[in-house]
């Protein structure tokens, strides 16, 4: 019984936050540039001037996941040192210096009956945020989704509770200094997975819902959300060097997209090779991958030149490793590279290193990824390397956004039509 | 058991038709303008060489719409005269006539590090059209879906499966003699309500689900879609006379609004009048408007000025009538008005009649629906009213396409990123 009435107060309460929140975004709609920007730099404030006190949550929540087991590398991304603290609200300072991405006319004509059509951009209204460990995402998403007039409501991983309650108490006591709109900034208070059920479910009062963590995270907010998801599962990225490439352009792309961080989604986890070049390149290839300590799993073919190299099995071309490993297939020219891109990829992004504008051309529109690359490392699909500034996160659903998910992605539209007593014959 | 082996029949084969959409959208991803045009145009002489068979299907549709008890209204929406067949077969050649929506560069910019990053828009992929009575959607929708190089999986009313089989074959018939890849265009071809179940839920092969018909059909979609779901339920549209309105303008506007065609999602159901305004001008208008045949249902205020109109309940402020009724509200300024639209609104069409700039640019601003209109009526949101071709539906979702969905909504878009060896440093 008495859990059963706990649910029902939770989900009173996760109710309540999106009222409030659809008020406030319809409250935000009403501010100009130079407001939003004032609020934005007094929030900075207000995490300067409680940094102590936000530093003091930050390692209870340290010293927690540290008795509860979490791995070193989770208590390393919960852990808000003082030069993280510095940078998060650099962050906040940086998102005020960017252009106002709402309120830009995105097109517009004069029909022949006078009507002015004004196609405008807008805040998308309320945005919800589910994420895991690192407190300062609390910050960035945060001051990105005000930046862009949108209410937002925060829901953080429990292991970081009380640092992103008290980074998200500074930031509301800051910008309401400056006039942020009630509830404008809401983080859900609690650590029941029931306030996540209700979050992603409330189409009444969200309209978006962002996750940002583990693929298992992604996926069962996906699978059980009716508001609208912008996500991506998992990063599955290709480097394929065609016969045209210039292969020693290919080598420092193949090194640079599965070394360089190989943690993250856009690393490279297959490399694709075209068979005229595979006898002649791949042994050279593989001991400069080698040598950076990359496992390699090779298709039958590849075996019969890297003699040594582990088979790969089916499921290894849909693997994320996240890790130093690569898989490795011989493909029979661009064609099959591409089917086999859009067949085991993720959408995220792919390269081809090829000097021949034709198989350019080819890759550049048949590969079905949100960002593809010719001649280039897909290490650059990032808000910030795009010059959008920063990201709240990167997309690989088709609709409304796809790749980076920075500031004018986190607007929609509107028409605005002026007329002068126009009616419909 | 039987049922349950059909199902399974139904489930199977609609798994297949996915898979073959996602199959043919990635060919369709491989043609050019010029070979799309051509295909639209073979599927239009592919119509016109049928149409004796299209119409013999067709009558079969009526006798059994008249045979079940079908309403008028039903069974006229279903007749295939053979001036709709005309304009049917001259929609599809209007469609070909349209620019290429796919392939347009949205954006491009080099990075210092000189890289050429090209925001490009391209097919959404496969798309999947859930409609009621109407069979010239069936051509309507598969030629737009086509123009923008998408797969499409029709699903027709089962009341016009007969004339929905016919249509779609001749389509696939002339479209095939160009060369439009094979499963480009499918029709559901069977009645069961388990196919539509799948088709909403088949992610990996289905981009986007657009229904369209009554409020029930878009909800019961809607609700058990996994698939994004690009819609509108309904059109409570406003129109809003401001106490700085030309009152003529006003006059001709809300009988537009609501007379011009009411059974229609644009048509205004509520009129809301600033106090100053109403005592003077509300007794012309609604002497016009019952001239009109339009009933009009009150608040207390204004009753105090109609005195025999009826009661307006609360349920009315957030009703869409399609019918020859508006509920009337007096409100206090612009500020009431608007908090009234965006609290019982559909987010669809709100119309101000103002010669007061500050007052237009608030409601401009502030009015959160797809199309908000400044001195004109509400009946123009419309793809073919804005400019845009035909249109496959109306959206008022905030993500992706918002108000008139026509060919570039009927797009996304990738990044294609051109550079000579650069890596991430």
């Amino acid at each position: 019984m008495k859990d059963l009435k706990t649910e029902q107060v939770i989900h009173d309460q996760v109710i309540e936050i999106g009222r409030q929140a659809r008020k406030a975004s319809h409250a935000l709609m009403g501010l100009d540039t130079d407001q939003k920007n004032r609020i934005l730099l007094s929030i900075a404030d207000g995490l300067e001037k409680n940094r102590k006190q936000i530093r003091a949550e930050n390692l209870l929540d340290v010293e927690e996941a540290r008795e509860n087991g979490l791995s070193d590398a989770m208590v390393d991304r919960l852990d808000l040192t003082g030069e993280r603290l510095d940078s998060m609200i650099q962050g906040v300072r940086d998102i005020a210096a960017l252009p106002d991405p709402v309120g830009r006319i995105l097109k517009s004509w004069t029909k022949e009956n006078g009507l002015e059509i004004r196609k405008t951009s807008v805040p998308i209204g309320v945005i919800g945020m589910i994420y895991e460990s690192r407190p300062n995402v609390t910050a960035d998403a945060g001051a990105l989704c005000l930046k862009a007039s949108n209410a937002i409501i925060l829901r953080g991983g429990s292991e970081a509770l009380r640092s992103n309650r008290a980074i998200a108490d500074a930031m509301i006591e800051g910008g309401q200094k400056a006039g942020l709109p009630g509830h404008a900034l809401q983080l859900i208070p609690v650590r029941s997975r029931e306030a996540v059920k209700q979050l992603i479910t409330m189409d009444e009062y969200v309209d978006v819902i962002i996750p940002r963590g583990g693929e298992g995270l992604i996926r069962a907010v996906a699978e059980n959300a009716t508001v609208p998801v912008l996500k991506h599962y998992k990063g599955v990225c290709h480097v394929y060097v065609d016969r045209d490439a210039d292969l020693k352009k290919a080598l420092e792309i193949i090194v640079n997209a599965k070394c360089q961080r190989p943690g993250v989604c856009n690393a490279a986890e297959t490399l694709l090779i075209d068979r005229p070049v595979a006898e002649k390149w791949l042994p050279e290839a593989a001991n400069m991958l080698r040598k950076r300590g990359v496992e390699l799993r090779g298709c039958e073919q590849s075996r019969q030149i890297i003699t040594d190299m582990k088979e790969a099995t089916e499921d290894d071309w849909s693997t994320e490793y996240l890790d130093l490993i690569l898989s490795v297939k011989i493909v029979d020219g661009i064609d099959e590279a591409v089917r086999h891109i859009n067949r085991y990829g993720s959408g995220h992004s792919d390269a081809v290193v090829t000097e021949n504008p034709e198989h350019q051309d080819i890759f550049g529109k048949m590969v079905d990824s949100a960002a593809v690359y010719i001649n280039a490392s897909t290490r650059f699909t990032d808000g910030a390397e795009f010059g959008m500034g920063a990201e709240i996160g990167i997309s690989t659903d088709r609709l409304h956004a796809r790749g980076p998910v920075a500031l004018e992605e986190l607007t929609t539209y509107k028409y605005v039509v002026a007329g002068q007593g126009q009616i419909k014959e």
